[in-house]
């Protein structure tokens, strides 16, 4: 048994080898799990029955029983997902930018992997899956910790997915499954040997992982959401936005909380609203404007903050977009907000003004999802402003480098002007990459 | 006199405007700054003579008070470094992405400004106009903290900036001067208005701001460059290379520390390197097969890791590139390290494997730097991996925002199959941005 520390170095070690394996070897790789996933797929229901049982008699809650189950159709979603992955582009070798700097002296800048990834997520055992191919297919090693419910699963997915990867001789350590919080523990203090951290749940969580590591965290956050109706928004759109936004489902991390309405819209709106959440079994809490319009419990300023994840939605009305675009900028996650409105200089003012990852004319919020992008698979939501912003696919996992290739050149002659900047941006792609 | 925290709150304020404005207007503040700069110079040099004054007292190193001096030499090449920054391209509402979701559902992922940035920077004045007008023309507000004993100088930058800001109404707050160690130190408990910290100094200092917030850091860390000279490396350019990275400048980040030399080419090579080192007064400190081939002192581990900033150079011999790419992962700074060969494998794999910003290819490690690259300014060399990597300019100060423009979808509907994906890539550029 290794210790933490001894893992990471082996992934350290297996992130340098990884760079260097060609698209085609990762993609097989990818292929061969997908393939020997569903070849031992009795080793693996068995093993998460094992943790089904125990999961029942600890009494979990029945949507946690159902993400924790790993049946026909899961696995084959899982290995669907593995081979709509390898066909995806190689995120790997793209030359980002392409400079003369100077006569036979050419920049490029060079999309690379980051290295090494700790990921922490949820009892998902098909999350599992998931982020180890990601990490893959980016040329990075990961270590993985899931929910303690899945372990039994997570072991059974773990051992298939390494005995693939080790018949298309994939360098060992590519991925390692962490099994306890204080193996999570010993991780956070790997600043030597891990790049970078994703924690997937909930704000609380990320918020102690950043506080207790050296490592860059990249959060995959909880959303606090809202929907702003604006005085020239169409009512069918309004309505129908609030609704998908708020009801399509609840504990999700892309649903609306909060409703803000333009008072000149509200009238109107409110009661249209309030009737078509009622029959949803939606339960409003408003502020006082929202409550001379409409029946509803009163929202107070905790409302603001909270993100319910449930089908509760507190709303209010405000005097203008500004005061819209305050409210979204100081009670949001900066996960994603939608205006609904039929005035384009009003669009634009909000798209600007507000300060979230996600920011979204006459639709609904619920469409911050990676898939749904079309980024073919995600490993998370960021709300962090820095590196990768919003659903985090293939390319939020890689980063760059700058390849300079000369024939001899020195600054000593830019100096003398024997060497003359040119600076000219060129086509071509790095012919070492 | 405002707290840090009014600052910080009153620079989130400003913030918001920012982003508002054009770029025109932006682009008329830098040269509105220019403009009086000049004109009030002598007040500028008279407050910058204070400031020498003292630090004469204070017997600070010549190199020291050569940075610290303003005169109009200087004062004209800030002058024409805001001139230049006003010609670049706007960096904001740049279209990165842009996709059809389904029919009448459009994604962009526009670039915006990342908010509130927190600088530290050295004893430079012309540093603190450098930085103000980065984070200006990136639509950023920031709170600066130049070094001790250019106070009174940075003092009546600010001040003249800020005169020049309001005159084509940029929004109070903008840009604010930290003046003390407290003030810092109040800064890093600021994450609730501060997006970012570029602190630029020393390894320890940059570790230190690390340590002691929750704000992302953006390293201006120190570098451990290399120059490795492969077995078939020409002998020209290796000496003109190992030259100019090691002795165009010694104070600098960029310049080369470690020598690595192939066995194979050692015999040949480092008699040469050797006699041009000695004439140029560089004290060599060699592992033992260096020192069986030139005199010098014996190098120890502890050169390995060590950033001299003046005129040394360690150096090995290693049997392979890949003991030479081993070496550079485990002791460099992931800053820039360069490869001097003819061939061309090597190079490819050198690339593909060294863990750093910048690889380079028989050229000197000394053009890692945001003016030689063509960035037009840098704010600092970013040794990290996430977001900005290497030289960081307006673009390392940028962000983005995924844009989704609608008629009314919503998830449900693509549930239904009223609403189908069809993840179509535009060439559009966001029509709202």
């Amino acid at each position: 048994m290794m210790t933490v520390e001894q893992t990471a170095v082996l992934a350290r070690e297996a992130s340098y080898a990884l760079v260097a394996l060609p698209h085609e070897k990762r993609n097989a790789a990818l292929l061969s799990m997908a393939e020997l996933l569903w070849e031992r797929r009795e080793d693996i229901f068995a093993a998460n029955r094992g943790d089904m049982a125990r999961a029942r008699e600890e009494s979990l809650a029945a949507p946690l029983l159902a993400r924790l189950l790993m049946d026909e159709k899961k696995l084959r979603g899982v290995t669907d997902g593995l081979r709509a992955l390898s066909g995806l582009p190689d995120p790997l070798g793209r030359t980002l930018l392409a400079r003369e700097l100077a006569p036979g002296l050419r920049l490029y800048r060079v999309s690379c992997p980051i290295g090494v990834l700790g990921v922490v997520f949820e009892s998902r055992p098909d999350a599992l899956v998931q982020i180890a191919s990601l990490a893959l297919k980016s040329g990075n090693a990961a270590l993985l910790k899931g929910g303690r419910e899945a372990l039994g699963t997570n072991r059974a997915l773990m051992e298939v997915m390494d005995e693939a990867a080790r018949r298309v001789s994939i360098p060992q350590g590519w991925a390692a499954l962490l099994e306890t919080r204080d193996d999570v523990s010993a991780m956070l203090s790997l600043d030597t040997y891990i790049d970078l951290l994703i924690p997937r749940g909930s704000n609380a969580f990320v918020r102690y992982i950043m506080d207790h590591t050296h490592i860059p965290v990249m959060g995959h956050a909880e959303g606090l959401c809202h929907v702003y109706v604006d005085k020239l928004a169409d009512t069918a759109t309004a309505l129908k936005v609030t609704v998908d936004a708020k009801t399509q489902a609840y504990a999700v991390c892309n649903a609306a909380e909060t409703l803000l309405v333009h008072q000149a819209a509200a009238p109107a709106f409110l009661p249209l609203m309030d009737k078509a959440m009622r029959e949803k079994g939606v339960l409003l809490r408003g502020d006082e404007r929202t409550r001379a319009l409409i029946s509803c419990e009163p929202a107070t300023e905790a409302d603001w903050g909270t993100e319910y994840l449930d089908a509760v939605l507190s709303v209010r009305v405000v005097d203008s977009l500004e005061e819209a675009v305050a409210h979204i900028n100081r009670y949001g996650s900066h996960h994603t907000d939608a205006i609904v409105t039929e005035d384009r200089e009003a669009a634009r003012r909000f798209i600007s003004r507000v300060d979230s990852a996600g920011v979204y004319v006459n639709c609904s919020t619920r469409f911050a999802d990676g898939f749904r992008y079309g980024f073919g698979a995600e490993v998370g939501i960021a709300t962090g402003k820095l590196h990768a912003r919003g659903p985090v696919g293939l390319e939020g996992l890689c980063t760059y480098k700058y390849i300079l290739l000369g024939e001899g050149q020195t600054v000593e002659e830019t100096m003398t002007g024997a060497v003359k900047y040119t600076h000219r941006d060129l086509t071509e792609d790095c012919p070492l990459s």
